[in-house]
């Protein structure tokens, strides 16, 4: 289930908050929004406190009377739920839906995303205000879709919490000795015979901020597991509404926003009750553009492939990064456009009018705080309106075919974040960054793909990091490598199962027979200290920089491609390729130069005779989206000047209707696009 | 009112604790102050507990030996109340005396500073205290002033603090609805249904330290206002006490010592409250003099101009900073003198005598630990001592004429430090630092002004980051610059109102007409970017770094001085400057290298006909103190090396009684002081 | 008392954990522990809530299976009371033995060294398992020693806590007036009328982090004495088990493991308490050799020069650094031969397996994940344990005599640490390893001490930083001096009493007499800022960086050595020497370029007579342990590379049994060494 209703274009526009404004205004903000091409309006993400001043009493007259405002605009409606913030006056009456912070502190009334997610006040309220809006609004043909709440996240450290993560322990490990074997307990005489002697860890026990401010435990799977709770407890707190509105309104679709590589929630688990993925694409200004899209693939990945809604991004500048750049003239459009390439069928802004008070007042919007349309920001915006009405549906609803994929894994990323030792600079999604960049940059067509994630349709599966390795994972790698594909993996994976205990088999653990190497120490580099890969000859001959972390490997059927070039484990293997079954395993012993992957990268596509989407070109992306067999090729020019490019075929550019002949020379504009078809 | 008394030259002196030490030590005391000159003691600061060992029971007897000792030395008094620190038992017996953190923490007995200024039991036990001193020694003729408490500062966030800020709240709102307007609380969905509801802002809700651990908050007003309730709460418990000393003792002033450019006091509103100011003058080891300046300009200006008391500096070390240089010979000496130069009519140190025990045991006094007369700080303070006493009444109670003044604003401020954007490096004392520097570096007289000060006095008015505009302010400066007065003002202007509601009329909004020209956006540059302001010709030509924020800026009438440099907004207007009425208004759009800003404030003052004090030479401060037509003019070389400077009138050094021929050559010594008088 | 038993070897093995793993893998173990010369194991550290699962319930079962294992396989026991984490069922049901952090927050179960050392309750539960396991196992002859607890550390601040402060207050000062006059209340006003006022200094009032997060204070005594009493809290609690451990079985030496330069504990206390010294060395990898020995020599101190326990090294590699690289071929060697150089009895280890899950799993192990002996690890740990066996009791029990002695103070280094002012670089343990350094460098037998130790044997003591001069002690150094004793001494010496009270005498206070100068000021210099040492002629001459702190420094009768090359006090003496009796002091007035000091160490020891034990090179270490009159002189190989070495003596290496001539030449491999006796 996509967008509900008759939606034949891109929708286009964003987070609405009239109720900030006086009535006169809105009648000029609906001018201006059709002037821009807006479409789409998010309204009510924080309107709680004014649809339920009191807790009897609940008054629908402002947004009666904003949503047929905008109905008469005829612009659509995604509605949110309104409970991303609880009423003040519920937090005075039931301060048992406040936080408690990491160090025991109760929170008070403030901020936003603020309530303890397992409090049954706050579930009760949250759902009963879900139902009535369904009931109220419903039957209304412009809603596109429920918005619940607003980017879930944070953790709360309350007694209610302790007490639901006992009962989730008792659900996932049954008994006590399970619990204990599995916590492996008799470390540090943590051994407990009675659940109620289990504590949420916290930095009052169990955790504390250990170098560079890393979140450190005592014992790394009490940790993982609560944060695998704690991502389950937002998620049912989510599904709260969710039961609610399918009940009344089973026709429109339910989502919420994400937030790309975010810490707090496992999106793989949460994309499963996702009708659509919804997400808020905030890069920082130096960002390099294989990072945002990595973010996007993410998001797909997480939607099992599925289009998706670009929910939220900024037309020109954040508030809350230490220093708030403009986004540079076409950045947006290019940045918009980026989201469609990689499988949006929105775009979306926060915000649509620049409020005037309180902590987004300096984050950019549509109509900034002079309220007219003689900006160059609103400009930008209704000249990517007019493009998108004229692109119409053309690529609405289409898919992203990739033979090559990236393994992401938030249990992954907590484990690896939280372990003690061997090296602090072990920063997950930034390590598979290195690892998903080498295949984006070259044009291959990736997807990002978690543990559950189907292997059938792909031929290569890189798999860094894959330090926990789950139950029937690694029967689903031999499966996969046997039938032919090939699998990356690199340093610190195969280490342990989903209990965070070791594996007695020699590292890479259960990857071990696969890998065909055996790994028996690893070596943490300094921050300064190097070592290299030397490689005698072939396509990837040189001397490439080996960082972080160096695994001293022996080779149990693999052939050794590189040796360490320095330390007592030179002229060790440092770099291995196995061939298992059909396919082949290659094993990177410790984190390669950029350029090294990306040749191995290169040389490995090749084998498989993947072929980039368009030729390789320094930051020319481009991705191909596919609808009923017809190919649509984004290409995004992300450099700072004009580009030549060549195109292969003859087609033609969908924006602009121009036509290329084959092989046609292009100079594409800096932060310019075209979408191909072939003629 | 001054002091009280017959106070017929500098008061020389500064904080004395005897109680520390054995009585026999006093006499020894008395005879060393007796050498250097000291003829005033500040006593009894921290006495509170030995006043009062229980809570029925008080006891002046050691506090009258010492002033019975001090008196029969003939030195004069400054009497504190006591009431800086509370005693242990009245923390036991009456915890709500003691403060909670932002955090939620309630504290303990310890530190000083330490009642929550809002406690109704510290209030009436702090004024029966005052009122007592006032009783037993209100008579003696050697008090020259009271001294309440010490150094107000600091925060409490207990449930009292927050039911008095909801009284404050109601007084400033009158209604819930005035609130949620100004508040803009329909943001994040913050409306507030009941007064109850309200929260202190705080680490548990509303706040939270951000980049580079500054306070951020998501409902700034909401911190702002705490700020502004926060210093009327310390000056309210001020005030407990002020009001039983003027009833028993209306001839004698009342002061306490503020800190310069202090966060947490708006010392504008408690100079109207204060018979002078005093101060303590603690500069870092590298600080420019002029930056000492402007904390002198600043305590004039917070006193309407009268003279202020230096009250605290020290003779020699500080022991908090976190290498604690000496100061070096002659330094003492220098900048004792530039206190005088810019108002004070006393010299006075922390500490009397060096503490033997405790936090401040490495602070520099008057008298070492060795307690002798031995040191080269006790013979610099003599020395100091024996000049004042020549000087006699010479310059007592002058004033100080500026036609030159730069505006200064805690609300600014705390507004500017708390946003969310646009850039982390807007640092408000800092940045009007570089604008006063330009003024007093080239010896013009300037005032540090604030909002409620009357600008008719002046014909230049420097406003730089004046981003908050408060009710009737924006027409105070038309009427200024329209009856011929030059103001300049600066990016990040004329954002908000006193709600901190940004304008909806176009950047810099109030502002707008008067600068001629409107703001569209704003950049941020990161820390290593750079942006230039080009100027052709004329006195400013040359290419001039621009920092920070880069407004773009569309003139509406404003003559274009400078184009940007650099990036997309290159060649558009950086610095404009329009003509209203009978003045002129420049408006820096970018922060511009202080060499510009140094030649755009020669221009504006050569415009003016505003003369410098004294011809400007690198590190030689010149300030003039006017008594009955009498002029001082105070000359301060602050070189590391001796000056060579040209005495343009006939005139007389009244330190030394050394007499200058018109235009006569002078090498003024490294650390060298004139104060010169026309013959 | 050393250890008990038959021990006639070098005792060889480390912590075992066998209950985190099923009964089938003990056995093969044993197999490894044999194959790798392994013939101790501590066991039980953490198994308190395995041994006592309820409050009524004791089970010792497995434990017994254990011990059997073990002694079937005749390997010795390092018995721990297991009272090291509390188990989680006596949290819960006794939240009194949870600690309260400095900010007031009340721990919840987590972690190990958990328990409040003032909790009745806690003290109760210990000593009745230490009694019970001593009663249990008393008479196995393999149990070479108790081990209680673990590495003693940390703070509580609960109100239990506080009174127990007070009850320890009461014993030092008998009555308020002492107290208030030590603690030199009347400043800041904290005079006490009753014990009852007085708080833990906390970050809840007294106390706060400051720069570079050093904790400061506002009562140092205070904050001095809460460490005094913390450190005695955990002693008394370590003596609660040691009681209960004697009455059964006084033939059974205790110890527990201590922690080198802990900051929590003093040792030296401690010491007096421990029937042998044991200690766990974990380096930093850049650790320079001297920095590790003066760890061994501290630790020996604290023994008052006994053999002690090398209880914990890593054999490969540790979890809990930021990056923890592997520990080099041949490193764990040399560095367990450099333990028993500086006068251990034993290597041991942390840990035997390597443990699958929690905090530590990445900690290295003889036996790694893997399980069996094919490791490198396990190669370099069987060949030193064949190394051991060969060289059964040759040194054990001899002893280190040193002509030279380094004074360590726990008073001082808490003392200098939180001392507000001069300079934040006042790091103590590292200021004393410069001095440790020289003496350590040049191959001179070198004792570290504490001011309990007589100074009868010594000709040299180095006293850096003797900021705190405890009472007796100036007279104690006077009699070393009088009677032909060298002290060296430096800046920010002799400044306070035991009660931190600052001298009236002037600096350095007690010992001016005895330097023979009086210190006037001292300054304290940037990062960057720099002074020199100027020495005209002899050894000395030359120009040496001074750094840090500069004394302004009257010379009364001591000679002036060096004098100070820029500033203001250019010219004034920087480094003197004082004829005392006969004997002599230098005093460094600031901190010296480390050549300076070794040359000055190097004429010092000359003028002695006191010789190098082996001729200095370059990472060429050298001590030697004596033995009914028979020297082992150990010569440990620092370097990466092989080193030239004479060894002037014919001798035997009785590791190899190489013989070498007198005056042979030997290139001592890299990481190598020989342990020589005279033929």
């Amino acid at each position: 289930m996509n967008f509900y209703g008759n939606v034949n274009k891109v929708l286009y526009g964003g987070d609405y908050n009239p109720e900030q404004w006086p009535k006169e205004i809105w009648k000029e903000d609906m001018r201006l929004f059709t002037l821009a091409g807006i479409d789409v309006l998010t309204i009510n993400v924080f309107s709680w406190a004014a649809l339920q001043p009191s807790e009897d009493e609940y008054n629908f007259s402002v947004l009666d009377e904003i949503i047929e405002t905008i109905s008469v605009a005829e612009m659509k409606i995604c509605l949110a739920t309104a409970t991303a913030t609880h009423p003040a006056w519920m937090a005075r009456r039931y301060p048992e839906i406040l936080r408690v912070n990491a160090d025991g502190s109760k929170r008070k009334f403030g901020d936003r995303e603020n309530s303890c997610p397992n409090s049954g006040i706050y579930r009760m309220y949250a759902g009963r205000l879900a139902r009535k809006l369904a009931e109220r609004y419903g039957k209304l043909e412009n809603i596109i879709a429920w918005h619940i709440s607003n980017e879930f996240s944070g953790y709360c450290y309350c007694d209610n919490c302790q007490n639901a993560f006992r009962q989730w322990l008792k659900k996932r490990y049954k008994t006590l000795e399970t619990l204990n074997a599995a916590w492996n307990t008799s470390f540090w005489g943590h051994t407990y015979h009675d659940w109620e002697d289990i504590v949420s860890p916290s930095f009052l026990g169990g955790e504390w901020t250990g170098h560079q401010h890393r979140i450190s435990g005592s014992c790394q799977i009490q940790s993982i597991d609560y944060r695998r709770f704690y991502s389950d407890s937002l998620l049912d707190c989510y599904l709260v509404e969710v039961r609610e509105l399918r009940e009344i309104t089973p026709q429109i679709p339910v989502t919420t926003n994400l937030m790309g590589t975010y810490w707090d929630t496992d999106y793989f688990k949460w994309g499963k009750h996702m009708d659509f993925i919804a997400w808020d694409n905030y890069p920082w200004p130096d960002c390099p553009y294989t990072r945002i899209s990595m973010n996007h693939a993410l998001m797909r990945g997480c939607g099992n492939g599925k289009p998706f809604s670009l929910m939220e991004q900024t037309p020109s500048v954040t508030n809350w990064q230490p220093y708030n750049s403009l986004k540079r003239p076409g950045i947006m459009r290019l940045w918009s456009y980026q989201a469609l390439a990689h499988g949006s069928d929105t775009v979306m802004f926060f915000q649509m009018r620049r409020s005037r008070g309180c902590c987004e007042k300096f984050h950019g919007a549509v109509i900034d705080h002079c309220g007219n349309e003689n900006t160059r920001v609103f400009r930008e915006v209704a000249a990517l309106g007019e493009e998108l009405k004229k692109l119409g549906d053309a690529f609405l609803d289409s898919r992203i075919v990739s033979q090559t994929a990236v393994l992401y894994d938030w249990d992954n990323w907590w484990a690896t974040s939280i372990s003690a030792g061997p090296t602090i600079d072990m920063n997950y999604p930034e390590e598979v960054y290195r690892y998903y960049d080498a295949l984006a940059k070259q044009n291959y067509s990736v997807d990002i793909i978690g543990v559950d994630t189907a292997l059938d349709n792909y031929k290569i599966l890189y798999a860094p990091l894959l330090y926990m390795v789950k139950p029937g994972y690694a029967k689903k790698l031999k499966r996969f490598v046997n039938n032919g594909g090939i699998l990356l993996t690199t340093y610190f994976s195969g280490m342990t199962d989903e209990r965070d205990l070791v594996t007695q088999d020699g590292y890479p653990g259960e990857l071990r027979e696969l890998c065909g190497i055996w790994v028996e120490e690893t070596d943490a580099l300094l921050p300064d200290q190097k070592n290299g890969f030397v490689i005698k000859d072939g396509e990837l001959a040189g001397t490439w920089k080996a960082e972080m972390l160096c695994d001293i490997i022996h080779p149990e059927g693999a052939e050794v491609i590189a040796l360490y070039e320095s330390d007592f484990y030179a002229g060790t293997p440092a770099l291995c390729r196995n061939n298992f079954g059909k396919g082949q395993v290659w094993y990177f012993g410790a984190r390669p130069q950029q350029e090294l992957l990306d040749r191995v990268t290169a040389l490995i596509c090749g084998g498989q005779e993947i072929k980039p989407v368009f030729p390789v070109t320094e930051g020319i992306e481009a991705v191909c989206r596919i609808k009923d067999g017809k190919e649509f090729v984004f290409v995004l020019n992300h450099n700072k000047n004009d580009m030549k490019i060549t195109i292969s075929e003859a087609s033609r550019d969908i924006i602009t209707n121009k036509k290329f002949d084959a092989d046609e020379c292009f100079l594409l504009p800096a932060a310019g696009v075209l979408i191909l078809v072939k003629n």
